[in-house]
């Protein structure tokens, strides 16, 4: 008899977190043990009310999948759900293998970051309890790419590729003036600075990069950034990238300093926004200088019209390597990525124990961190450069790029013309 | 004798700008009357301190000239200099004819908005009066599509192309989590809104697009702002577009209600941002909506690796022609694009007196815009659509896009690792 495959998405979406669903799908559809693909509408909270759709009715053709691959956010949609200890709570956990059970499903495949492998572990170590042969596999993503054990986290190359073309783009707009405005860009990163440092690989024979760059590794001084900023703004108009979640030596992010009240979300992460906004009125006050504050916001994780092919090739890999353990009989497991060589850029993936990653945060080596503090050292460049390289090139229809129509909400038809 | 060629770029970039100045070099170094192509660095600012570059040196191979074509912000460097009444102050005229004459130019042309058609009107109309042979051009550019006369400005449709596509990905964004968020995105746009308006065109089979579009044609109503967004959050997590100059209908800037001080720019311009903090602090007050505040910022008009194919070639055809017209003896002209079709797209250029286009706003047509105040027309989509068609292949080394140096900075070795 087979059994059913479900999948889901949690957390952030990343720009190519459709690939590994579209692995996912294209390889249990082909697998002859698997039965219907479902896919859960925001993930496991979505399970819980029965939201499941058969991914076949929204996938009928080759091209659907194509497309899938280079549509942006998670076409599942997702949440940010935290499943409670089984010790506490064990009903939520009877409910979701009732409805498992009830779907005939004996594989399932969550999409998610280190908060979602927390998920996964939960749910099969419920499952062996209960005696359950449901097998369950992680699926990394994450912008962040602060996963353990991972070379990288599929949908940091697509989000690095972004930050550096954007900040080639916006160093050289940023010079256009003969003024010494200084341009200071925000980053998404909370504790971890892989996708802030990603701005350094815009450094080239055209381009000489960002003049400082702050990551959250490293506490943030006050004073040591007003006097660079000044030096630099003397010669010419500078461009400084800043993670959303630098702090001071004290521990209170930067983000803070201005403002009243700070929200948390379900997994007790504060809500980081206005550091760059606050750096630049530091400036602006300290020093008098003309200044802009940017931020990459929700663009550098669904700006996949800009998507890196080794990036999108991973995160395809990985979602196609999960079903494939799960048929072989492999549970609590997360596939991973390992890199083979550099240049020319080359990677196989394994199953490893979930234990491994699941809320576990990478930060960037100390070492990769230039000793002056406000850059990256050619390490970090080595790292990173081979995880954005390559292009995919978008399908674009009447002048934007193609996406699949979500599955979550239906098209409106408010304010059509 | 053949007499040299200067050239100039004035205000706020565009990504498609450099095709202009490619237009305009290319075209004139193949003209036999024509000498030497000079560059002002920082545009008449830079002229006046006899900053000056011969292109040649910097366009040695013909692949320069496409890499340049693909380079966002002003490869000359800008300047928002406001040249006096001729009448009021002679001196800043004859210094700069005395340094035109110095360097044997005999044909101008300036790349800018309609603040730098009033700078070539004063040129010339001083030009005419000392009886100087010099013949001045004028080559349209704006990313905000308000110049009159021209059936678009070149740098529109690539600055639309980023913000349609942007937004079709946005959207899909906030629909990842079912929380009824409302994201509010901040397009520029001071005083017409027709770049925020083409958050229009990201609608498609496969998107409905912004729920709500807000120009500064229309007064902005708070109320009804508010009452909009409460049943829009109720059914799905609305995306709502606002261009930086929307105000009430007492006048007041939007932006200006939650600030202290407001600066203005040589030419008087308030300098607008906040917008969208502002309405989305109102959104979350006042209906305790969970939101995201998005600005497209400095992207929407440096993200050169999204240009629209339409308008790079219309912005090159219009440095082109500049060159013909003044080699044809005209002067004190301003070259346009006259559309010929719309699908498929055809247009032609056409010289036009300047005092037709410099100091006027060409606002979007209050017919163009829904008569609910929150959306535009078909007759809107029918006109912008076939301006951001057709893509340009960036050329990507090391996976950013390449770009042509600098002129007007030497690369700064600072923080190489």
């Amino acid at each position: 008899m087979k059994n059913n495959v479900i999948v889901g998405q949690s957390g952030g979406p990343t720009a190519v977190i459709n690939c590994s669903l579209a692995g996912v799908y294209a390889t249990a559809m082909a697998n002859p043990r698997m039965g219907k693909v479902l896919g859960m509408r925001n993930g496991v909270q979505g399970l819980l009310e029965r939201r499941v759709i058969d991914m076949s009715e929204h996938l009928r053709r080759d091209m659907d999948l194509e497309v899938l691959k280079r549509t942006p956010s998670s076409f599942l949609g997702s949440c940010r759900y935290k499943l409670p200890n089984p010790e506490q709570n064990e009903d939520v956990f009877a409910k979701l293998f009732a409805i498992l059970n009830e779907l005939d499903v004996g594989y399932f495949f969550y999409i998610g970051g280190n908060d979602s492998m927390d998920t996964i572990m939960k749910l099969c170590t419920y499952g062996e309890k209960i005696g359950s042969s449901i097998r369950f596999i992680g699926v990394p993503k994450t912008i962040d790419n602060d996963l353990a054990v991972t070379d990288s986290s599929p949908g940091f190359g697509s989000a690095a590729k972004y930050v550096a073309t954007t900040t080639k783009e916006l160093i050289l707009d940023a010079q256009v003036y003969n003024n010494g405005a200084v341009t200071i860009v925000e980053a998404m990163g909370r504790n971890t600075g892989w996708l802030t440092a990603a701005s350094a690989l815009s450094a080239g024979s055209d381009s000489a990069g960002p003049d400082l760059i702050f990551l959250p590794e490293i506490p943030f001084d006050m004073d040591d950034f007003l006097d660079k900023v000044a030096l630099l703004s003397q010669s010419h108009s500078p461009t400084i990238i800043v993670s959303e979640g630098i702090k001071l030596a004290d521990g209170r992010y930067v983000s803070e300093l201005g403002r009243d009240n700070i929200s948390a979300d379900a997994f007790g992460h504060i809500q980081l926004t206005g550091t760059a906004a606050y750096l630049a009125a530091q400036v602006k006050n300290k020093l008098g200088a003309k200044t802009r504050a940017i931020e990459f916001s929700i663009m550098q994780r669904c700006a996949a019209h800009i998507q890196s092919a080794n990036d999108a090739a991973g995160a395809y890999a990985v979602g196609a390597h999960a079903v494939r353990a799960a048929s072989d009989g492999e549970t609590n497991r997360v596939i991973i990525i390992n890199r083979l060589n550099s240049n020319p850029y080359a990677f196989e993936t394994c199953a490893m124990e979930i234990v491994k990653m699941a809320n576990i945060e990478k930060t960037v080596p100390l070492s990769w961190i230039a000793s002056t503090k406000d850059y990256v050292t050619q390490d970090y460049i080595n790292y990173a450069l081979p995880l954005i390289q390559g292009e995919v090139a978008p399908f674009y229809v009447d002048g934007t790029p193609r996406h699949i129509r979500s599955a979550t909400h239906a098209l409106s038809t408010h304010n059509r013309p």
